[in-house]
């Protein structure tokens, strides 16, 4: 595949060129050591690239850094001590509260490392490093290939390179870069005994609530600790009483300096994952269609379960966590939605690639390397338009009822479990199963009968308004089945399916997700039957996908290239749950016409919020420690006071949160937590003159632990003397 | 009197002290020339008091300022032409327009004279001048009357001023200030004949709507155009096609240079009310009690009206003027609420007043003077507390129900008619019958039979919960008297009232408004039956309120003397919907922690705010203009666009929207038309550093008329040749 090769030097070349100001970029470790080290140190940047991350040694600062799937965090003392946002430790807070022992509402601190709670189906993931894997895939690929071969050629390199990476005890993650242009194998310790430390009440850790959510100015005391555990003699293991404190190689130390606006800082963590090469069809069709939808199914879910929490305490905290998620997902949708049509990405896209277009077609060399890639995307985009409602309906059903969600867990496994090993899909595999079993076990903690209900016969309602030419024959033929027709056909079926399956108890759960498929399909659970005989659909889609995937993964490197030659720029991939650098300043913005958002807030502006009602209730004792005028060391001299949260101009997005902001001298400044609802179309097109994101301050969060909740244990386990009491 | 006439001389006295910059003060006219007058000038007053008013010769600036009833406005030709805040003209334009003629939404421009529409039931009041006449009203108290009688007294003083002065053909207004330490007699020109000439669509108008209302930033194009005319003679009219623009004396010219930050501005209008001499105690109870149960109540009617307009266009256009209303008074009454709360007026005024007690005490000539003063009043607030509940539904009973409140009025003017003119109530004189006749003949224009039944249920069942001792006999004679109880007999008595009630019938309702109490108790009108066996309740109501008023009537003059002589700053009178001058500067303004408002909007904010939805739906002509880059002349360089709204300092409140904002040579720059949220409780005490009032710019006013409705012709009539056309 020469043609790759040739790209892939382009790129390295392109990446030794200098890097302007702009914040933009989410750089791959190596990637550093090309950036502008002149201007990094000029912004404020005190350490070399290998301080940061060594490829060679694979050390270096960011091995302070971890995942804990979904969310970043980072080690912050030599004994396993690790800081993350409040919203990233939620789930371990909630499944440990009950109507007696209301951590949500209370906050947690343990009064001794022995009383730290099992945060039960948390990972942390310690990076350990990783490789260039490029050439061993591309070679895996041949030239005659059909897409659905190419996708499982990848798919078979990756397995293999996984399961030799494993091998070495290490947990590894396969990434794809530039859509296929470059492999990657990222290799982390996966510690599976994690422990909720300290969280702050629901009141400072979530101050604010959805009103204040994507929102500046902003309060919310975004922070929590948990701790790593690992068996005594240093390696990874289930929860287990003697087992000890992990010691990480690297943990962030808290600044020495305060920080101030337009001071140099930097992120490193686990971005989820951009559409910055996403073309203008695309673009189109999410504006036209996928938001609208989608925000219209996840607005009418969320009044539904708010009716049901309304109902009981119990069914409150059982399911908060999935209205909060919900929640999250219709802002982040509508602002995603609404920042589309004001910014105009997808004609501003449009008017890039006619620009591109012309620049391809006006030399002939170009025109016969590039010429026929836009039109090639643009035929596959639109290929996939016909079946869209029912595709996305599709993408739902894992999400609504979460025993629905069961069911088909316990299928697909169940279905894969009867292949090798080696020739199941990615996330079935054997390395797979412990988690799976996890969060299918967990299942009761956030699932609530009548609730189920209602989100699973909303899912049956969406699926009988499906349009001709895109129908779910599994579910018309339940439906069908039930003898009844409209409403009553979905009630009937629902009344059937719910007094028909054995998943709400879970031990007989546990059972089926241990069977193979013959012996599923025995049990005429009425749940799994839909799941099996919706099977054909879900793997008709999935094939789909993957012959789209596999034009697409020869088409995507090709439009990079074509791009990169055009722009004269360097590039980084689109984030995708890998380690990234962005680096930034502290600042302000002017988001709107009449209107400058200030880069810090204050504890008086916390203070000034509060209303006494949810979400903008303080704790007592921080409205008395302000009384009390308690302000200690955290005061920053230039604000008159101590800085709660702060913008800066990092290009972040979903995945970061709980990133450790740092400054130049990579000492912890902050946790970023959000960005400005400005911002959200990022994840499309970076535009540095609105995008901000949004970080929790450390010294608010040492305020808080010194005078609020008194941490003071935790706070000299970080190597930082609390000013309210002498040891 | 001799220690009220001691007062009047101290308040005279400090009057002439010099003035601080603060921007606090509605101050009367006659008190501009006891301003400090260096102050003023070094702000950019370019204008004596005297051009502005001279009290002598009864001339001035202030002759162009009108009222409208519950707005201000001002006159921009010789021939009459009044610009106002659109929200102030909206009742013209609603009851102009129909399904065929949506004015409304489509805006309206009299494309000549004899096209302007009939705005029926608008009055202009022309300001002529005003008179101190407290000598005579203090005169007429003995110091041996009782409270009734004191009040009965002063009433008596204050008809025979007001027939005395409209004998001479003025529309006459008596005006306490200072709670009774001075009256005055203010004379205006009733003007009955107003016409529509010019209204911006509601999308320009009123954009932004509830979302913008009472925010930062804003872009609200809320301006309109009416007439006044007269009879050819010159005298007032009522409406008849041969009447004549009237011709002012006095009218603003539009600035001839173009306003900035910082720059001087001043407002003369007509503020309804502020409370800045309410005692703590006072407060207190509207913060426990008025805004809270108050808020509920309106947030309910609301959502029972916005329902019903939902059901068809006809009643979504006959209520849009009661919802207006009633959200305009919940977002008020909660953000007064919020603000009473987060600034602790209460606890701020009873510190106050905690340390003036200590002052009085402090000397035993204040002592004796004093210090009754606060006791007392504190005595008679408490005293209000018993029966608050019920006092509060009392007033409302008028408010929920359009039919109730007609037959409230009309049973109210049958009692009142049955009296000689001079022992009348105040507003129920004959002086008072034909503005009350008129409004009672369009109740058709807002009445909707479906929603006012589902607001009078409403209000039954408030009084049916009424604690015990505040309960209102005649509603639960009526409740019993349907041999139901509980929802039933609410829905029993609903359907006899409105099936036994002729009052929807606009001839029916008008004879009856004529009727003396006899003949109309003659007519068995259910619904009037039950506004006379109320009567007696409210009677009660009212003459508590009397002796409340004839005790405080006496003390709060001397809690006024009292202040003055403590804080030795000069006092103004508390607003009473008189005219008043209030000066400031255009500045921003930080409202809360890590956010800046900067002073000016501008033309493309409007657009960056656009959604193509309400109330967010530019007109295309708007938008086509700002895409043609048409800016014109109303372009500010410093800006580099055209403003659209801007933000000052003045100390104002609801009354003042339509005012004229003029620069200090007393031109047009703007019309205010609403504070921030912040300023809400300025109504309580005035805060300079959040207090911002804000106004459209007059430029953004005529680039609407320019380039988007192409009102020309009144461009030309006000003196400016427009940009997009040549004549």
């Amino acid at each position: 595949m020469p043609r790759r090769f040739a790209l892939l030097l382009l790129v390295v070349c392109l990446l030794s060129a200098p890097v302007a100001r702009a914040d933009e970029g989410m750089w791959m470790l190596h990637q550093i050591a090309a950036l502008d080290q002149d201007g990094l140190r000029e912004m404020g940047l005190q350490l070399t690239p290998q301080e940061i991350w060594d490829p060679k040694t694979q050390t270096g600062l960011a091995s302070a850094v971890c995942s804990l799937g979904g969310c970043s965090a980072s080690f912050v003392s030599p004994d396993g001590l690790i800081v993350t946002n409040h919203h990233c430790a939620f789930r371990a807070i909630q499944v440990n509260s009950s109507p007696e022992h209301d951590y949500i509402t209370d906050g947690f601190l343990a009064a001794a490392r022995g009383e730290e709670l099992p945060a039960s189906g948390y990972h942390v993931y310690v990076f350990k490093g990783y490789d260039d894997v490029t050439a061993t895939v591309h070679a895996a690929i041949e030239p005659d290939m059909t897409p659905e071969q190419r996708i499982a050629a990848i798919e078979q390199a990756e397995k293999k390179l996984v399961a030799a990476c494993e091998d070495g005890g290490d947990r590894c993650r396969f990434a794809e870069m530039f859509g296929g242009l470059e492999y990657y194998l990222f290799r982390t310790m996966d510690i599976r005994d994690v422990r909720l430390v300290y969280a702050p009440p629901r009141s400072i850790g979530e101050y604010g609530g959805e009103i204040d959510n994507w929102e500046w100015p902003r309060h919310t005391g975004d922070f929590s600790f948990l701790r790593a555990y690992v068996a005594p003699d240093g390696s990874a293991a289930d929860y287990a009483e003697e087992n000890v404190p992990y010691h990480p190689d690297r943990w962030l130390k808290l600044a020495s300096t305060p920080l101030g606006e337009g001071d140099f800082a930097m992120i490193l963590g686990y971005p989820g994952r951009t559409k910055r090469y996403r073309i203008a069809a695309a673009v189109e069709a999410d504006t036209d269609h996928y938001y609208p939808v989608r925000n219209r199914v996840l607005a009418h879910w969320m009044e539904l379960l708010e009716h049901e929490a309304a109902t009981s305490t119990s069914a409150g905290i059982v399911l908060s966590s999935k209205i909060k998620g919900f929640a999250n997902s219709y802002k982040n949708g509508q602002g995603m939605l609404d920042g589309l049509l004001k910014l105009k990405i997808a004609e501003r896209k449009r008017a890039q690639e006619r620009e591109l277009a012309a620049w391809i077609a006006a030399d002939p060399g170009r025109a016969a390397r590039w010429g026929d890639v836009l039109p090639a995307m643009e035929a596959l985009v639109d290929g996939r338009q016909a079946t869209r409602d029912r595709d996305l309906l599709l993408s739902y059903v894992g999400y609504a009822s979460s025993l629905f969600g069961a069911a088909l867990t316990v299928q697909r496994w169940a279905e894969e479990r009867d292949k090798p090993d080696a020739e199941r899909e990615p996330g079935h595999q054997k390395r797979d199963e412990a988690y799976a079993r996890q969060r299918l076990a967990l299942l009761d903690r956030s699932f609530e009968p009548a609730a189920d209900r209602l989100l699973f016969q909303d899912l049956l309602r969406l699926a009988a308004a499906l349009p001709d030419g895109q129908r779910i024959d599994a579910i018309d033929a339940a439906l069908a089945g039930t003898g009844k027709s409209g409403e009553e056909a979905i009630s009937a079926l629902t009344d059937r399916l719910f007094a028909g399956t054995r998943l709400a108890d879970r031990e007989a759960r546990m059972k089926m997700f241990a069977m193979d498929a013959a012996t599923l399909a025995g049990q005429h659970d009425a749940m799994v039957d839909l799941a099996i005989a919706l099977r054909p659909q879900t793997r008709a889609r999935d094939e789909a996908e993957k012959r789209y995937d596999g034009d697409m993964v020869l088409l995507e490197p090709r439009l990079i290239e074509a791009l990169a030659a055009w722009q004269g720029r360097p590039l980084y991939p689109d984030a995708n749950s890998t380690l990234r650098l962005t680096y930034a300043t502290v600042k302000g913005v002017e988001p709107r016409d009449g209107l400058i958002y200030k880069p810090f807030t204050t504890l008086s502006g916390v203070v000034e919020k509060n209303t006494g009602k949810e979400p903008f209730n303080c704790p007592k004792g921080l409205l008395d420690a302000v009384a009390a005028g308690k302000r200690g060391p955290y005061v920053d001299t230039r604000l008159g006071d101590v800085p709660s949260c702060f913008l800066t101009t990092h290009d972040t997005t979903g995945g970061n949160s709980g990133s450790p902001v740092m400054n130049g001298k990579g000492e912890l400044v902050g946790l970023l937590f959000d960005g400005t609802i400005e911002s959200m179309t990022s994840d499309y097109a970076f535009d540095d003159t609105t995008t901000r994101s949004i970080s929790v301050d450390a010294r608010y969060m040492l305020w808080v632990m010194d005078y609020v909740d008194h941490a003071h244990a935790l706070m000299r386990e970080m190597g930082v003397t609390p000013a309210s009491s002498t040891p």
